[in-house]
């Protein structure tokens, strides 16, 4: 489904927190680190092997990453070897997910003819997952009846708002 | 809501279309952009005060958009001026809102203390809109219950996969 765009506030706008999660995560090696993450790489060593990544820019991308709390630094033992780190999501980090799923969606629908690699379902009832926007009571939105409402806090905040 | 990381498969990753969405639209400029085009804004002129941005980035980017076909190119003639140009977003444009607002969510939860400047509600019930993962009756799914299939025809593909 689509979105209709929202009513046009600069001022809300500059409130959105949208372009704050870009500056985390807008990197493009950072959000292909997260997409590794969320496939279930957590080691150094993998993220390296799974991304071809120069190990200096993986190194600090991970430390972006644990110091904003989207993964936590651990230091593990590999059967004897001298001791490695592991990067594990934080629950911040794993609900990640959700927009990360959304976005596969559209990749799925508009660049790859309809069809993905993974398909997400539910163990007991073995019907399809998707990602959607409803209602309270589960029901998907229809595009005529969404309605765009800007929190008054905001509006308040400048003079500029009126 | 969380989503479990993926079973690892490297085979099924290579093919993931969220990869190809980044490569289309994950430059910083390029997101910054569609943020603005989805609250509404399609003048190229609209775009650079919005955005702060040098024009000739914003030229390159809109021709890319335009090329990736998220956009379209049309001219307008405002009053008596002499001809603009609008970029308006095509239905695969528009598509990116679902995605976006999942991110503005994650946003609001993680960076924004909870709060965002923008709620999406039902014009004919009133009811909150939110973006979930839900089965085919809408039901949000739990985190327990979630099972990440691999599309058979993607492991076929490979003889890395067995």
């Amino acid at each position: 489904m689509s979105i209709p765009p929202v009513r046009r506030s600069p001022v809300a706008a500059k409130h959105c927190n949208l372009a704050r999660a870009f500056e985390l995560i807008g990197d493009r090696w950072t959000l292909l680190i997260l997409r590794s993450a969320l496939y279930g790489v957590s080691r150094f060593d993998d993220f390296q092997a799974d991304l071809d990544i120069p190990r200096s820019v993986l190194s600090s991308r991970l430390a972006g990453l644990v110091e904003t709390g989207i993964m936590e630094r651990r230091d593990y033992r590999d059967k004897g070897r001298r001791g490695r780190t592991e990067y594990p999501l934080t629950e911040m980090g794993e609900s990640l997910g959700l927009p990360f799923l959304a976005m596969t969606a559209w990749g799925d629908k508009w660049l790859g003819e309809g069809k993905g690699p993974f398909r997400l379902r539910s163990k007991s009832s073995g019907e399809r997952l998707s990602v959607m926007l409803v209602d309270e009571r589960g029901r998907p939105a229809r595009k005529s009846d969404i309605e765009v409402a800007i929190d008054p806090r905001v509006k308040r905040d400048s003079t500029r708002s009126g």
